[in-house]
């Protein structure tokens, strides 16, 4: 059953929708030589949100929660692509380490790392879990809701090799955003495949640099449609020296959150929009919905209170925030029931694998649906989900809504494939 | 839902399944190495019986008609693979010339065409269909079940390419298994993608060529398992100088039949099997579920009727039978409802995308059920339909037994690729 939607898809998108739909041999294809270039990151997934008049990715993350929330006719589609990731990478492969979140107590995150042990484990591998975790210091289970357990064992680190007492891994895959920093453990693995690189982590990840690679990818796309890239793509700038908690750098901010709103409303403009801009202010190292704010005008700035001032001050494991990026704000105009909806979309390798809506009945269109309180509904597969139906009308089907939603979001994965690469340490320079 | 199947699974094959699914990493990981080394045929189904005390390949098509039996959850399954099948052969691919069978009235057929052209359509490719018969002089619609159409159009051959008018593919996918021989359209085709290669054909193929690349397959995946190779591999021996119509060779044939009976009744014996063993009779050439019969008895040999000399020989587009084989038979224990049924494997690339049982009510466990009468039900996917569950009791999980169909089937497709370098008459000879 696909989800009943209420989408208030007009104008551009509709287009949009269309041109993609005729164009999907052209799109496809160019997918097909961007991958022969760049290498897609090893998972994906990719919030999206749909305003009717521009569709665009707002988060991109490496290191996917969440797997839980696919549909069960999803699973082969992420069994087969993760076949296809492994053989590419490593086809010797036997025992894949799964190294996940350390805040184990939270049932839905255990429920995603079964999810993707389910996945591995029926890709062909035997798939382990060694936790970050230095209180384990024994093989601990965890009951999950369904009655089943997992198993979290210590890691063993020898000087060149990474692994579990009795289990020897040709590959790691974190499941670990390292947004504290990157543990020594994980350093100077040279042996085996570590998935994705640490540089993908976010004691070195920006959201600037990613979606400044997005830019050029969503320009060389809209080149290839005939399109103005803004249809897709977000504008941003960055602020950096910014202190919430004393105040320092508001000012500065406040002035580029006013320029922001400008230029958006200038665009809304000259699109015939009539909808109040807004801007959403993100801590430029900032995950799991942490320190990010909507401001509908740059004054809100002015006055902050105290909780929004320590809101903003640190993100995940307990970062600060000095630098912020200033991102123009897409409203989503997706509901379900009268729940405000944003599309999230899976990958694995090169290949959707699915998706579904993060819906959170508490927030208004402009606000951060990634809080306490979102609930999920599979974009579930009534017909396969990205497969397009040419003839049908624009805006109504919604198979193809989701081809969309897909390319926009393999969009975004193709962004951090270029991003990984600008920021690849071990990177050789050929100048 | 999964079909109510009663399948008697006792002895071996509950064995057997057990074994697959204990050692599924090591089976996967046999496959990527494999897939390293030899290329799979670009698509095939896979015909098997599962006589409960043995499972086996009896059948590899390597133009696979059906796909209109798969169900619409198998189809992103199958897109997926098709993408990845392009990317490896093609990245550049545009365009896609589709050589359907020539039979184009039957509907059944066009409906699997169709099938082909969203598969291949949603991968992003433009699809267009070329007849062979050349009665057809301009695009002729056919009209579809659905309502839809396809259009049939003429081929226009240039000295070094294929294409239709105004198309020009950079891959041709024959669907016409060429039992009438290698249409000269076809030859010489050196600028394009031709898939499968015309050694694939039925003017070159020969079903002891890919029994005995089967043998050899069987061989060592059982090594790898620690497992009787007969378990998983029909025996078989080739007679030649046979002329059904005028009862020569017959003698020679009798003799082999009866010798491979006995081959069957020792290994009865062996594993206590209390059954009655039969042999298939096909013919080396044959396709289309033509030029088969069982024998229970050799002496059933010495007195043809009318009726079976006619059917042993000729088969499909009208080719004369002089070398057949004698296949040991598999019963096939799985019934729905009263009617004896086998399960059909598809599969794109190296990936299994789906499969159906192939159902007839008037056939005996002894008999081909590929005859006018047959009906299809999906293997659907309740469950994913090739995730084993480890920790199920064998026998009674049908995700399980997908699962080892998936892995035989996996097996008779490598045999093809053996098979097909094997006959390569373009291979490089290192001697």
């Amino acid at each position: 059953m696909v989800p009943h939607l209420i989408t208030a898809l007009t104008g551009p998108i509709n287009e949009l929708e269309q041109r993609m739909l005729e164009s999907m041999p052209a799109i496809e294809r160019w997918f097909r030589l961007e991958w022969m270039e760049h290498t897609p990151p090893f998972y994906t997934s990719v919030d999206l949100r749909n305003a009717g008049f521009k569709l665009a990715p707002v988060d991109t993350n490496l290191y996917p929660g969440g797997f839980n929330n696919l549909t069960a006719e999803m699973i082969p589609l992420a069994v087969q692509a993760a076949m296809a990731a492994i053989e590419k990478i490593c086809p010797e492969a036997k025992n894949l380490l799964l190294i996940p979140e350390k805040h184990t107590r939270n049932t839905f995150y255990l429920a995603n790392v079964a999810r993707l042990m389910q996945i591995f484990g029926s890709a062909g591998l035997n798939v382990r879990l060694g936790t970050l975790d230095e209180t384990i210091t024994e093989p601990t289970e965890l009951p999950l809701p369904d009655g089943s357990t997992l198993t979290l064992e210590p890691l063993v680190r020898t000087k060149r090799r990474l692994g579990l007492k009795h289990f020897d891994p040709c590959t790691i895959l974190v499941n670990n955003d390292l947004s504290a920093g990157i543990p020594p453990v994980l350093e100077n693995l040279h042996e085996q495949y570590l998935l994705p690189p640490l540089h993908a982590g976010w004691a070195v990840r920006r959201k600037s640099q990613h979606f400044s690679a997005y830019e050029e990818v969503a320009k060389k796309f809209a080149k290839l449609l005939g399109m103005d890239p803004w249809l897709i793509n977000p504008m941003y700038a960055v602020c950096e020296g910014v202190n919430f908690q004393e105040g320092a750098g508001l000012d500065a901010l406040q002035a580029q959150v006013d320029a922001m709103l400008n230029k958006v409303r200038r665009k809304y403009k000259e699109y015939g929009i009539n909808e109040k801009p807004f801007v959403i202010v993100k801590a430029d190292n900032g995950t799991y919905g942490m320190g990010i704010m909507t401001v509908r005008d740059a004054k809100e700035l002015v006055d902050l209170n105290r909780r929004t001032r320590n809101k903003m001050s640190v993100v995940k494991d307990g970062q600060e925030v000095t630098r912020v990026i200033i991102q123009e704000g897409v409203p989503t105009y997706e509901r379900l029931n009268d729940a405000v909806a944003e599309p999230v979309v899976y990958m694995i390798d090169r290949y959707v694998v699915g998706g579904f809506y993060r819906v959170h009945a508490e927030r208004g269109i402009d606000e951060n649906l990634n809080a306490p309180g979102s609930s999920f509904v599979p974009l579930a597969f009534a017909e396969p989900a990205h497969l397009p139906r040419p003839g049908v009308k624009p805006g109504v089907s919604a198979p193809n809504r989701f081809y969309m939603y897909g390319v926009i979001a393999r969009l975004a994965m193709l962004a951090a494939a270029y991003e990984l690469e600008a920021t690849d340490p071990n990177a050789e320079v050929y100048a």
